[in-house]
């Protein structure tokens, strides 16, 4: 785990990079052509790929939002966190420029 | 380095993931006051962080497109490699939805 130089402190890790894309199952192809990564979850809505260092999320035009996603332990200080379908709970806020992050609780 | 179950091949990493944003140095403020992580460049079109796992990049726009970046061996492969100012080698690809892909060679 890399650190910060000055601090010693760990730096945090993005979990995951959510892309919009027309179609996730030609996205799915596309990408399991070309790069070494496993499929992790795939419906017609969205899809998640993983890679060495890092997940890739598909999503669509209006279900998901494209965002990054970070893991903390501090996740319900951003907002009150929804628990999702999978289990997972988190709260997206906005950059200054209006990209979402999605803050995920660290589950035990 | 993660491996593919199946095949033992290890995965591909994402190098990192460029997002745009409408001003850098508000944007760089923004991230580094709530996550921890490293400026490892800043100009005033882009500017560049170093996560645990990953860097993330903030691009301005009409200056860089936003986009994933891989660093692969085979990069020329999927193009004619540019040489950019700091060196580095690299073409650009875009997925089946118009997403941005950038394919670095490997430096020795």
């Amino acid at each position: 785990m890399r650190s910060n130089k000055r601090t010693g402190t760990a730096l945090d890790e993005i979990d995951h990079v959510a892309i919009e894309v027309k179609d996730i199952a030609e996205t799915v192809s596309w990408y399991t052509d070309r790069f070494q990564c496993e499929v992790v979850y795939r419906d017609n809505t969205w899809a998640m790929l993983e890679f060495g260092n890092i997940r890739l999320a598909f999503v669509s035009s209006g279900q998901h939002p494209p965002h990054l996603g970070f893991v903390r332990e501090d996740a319900e200080e951003f907002g009150t966190l929804e628990t999702h379908r999978d289990g997972t709970r988190s709260t997206y806020i906005a950059d200054p420029s209006g990209n979402a992050i999605e803050l995920l609780a660290k589950e035990d």
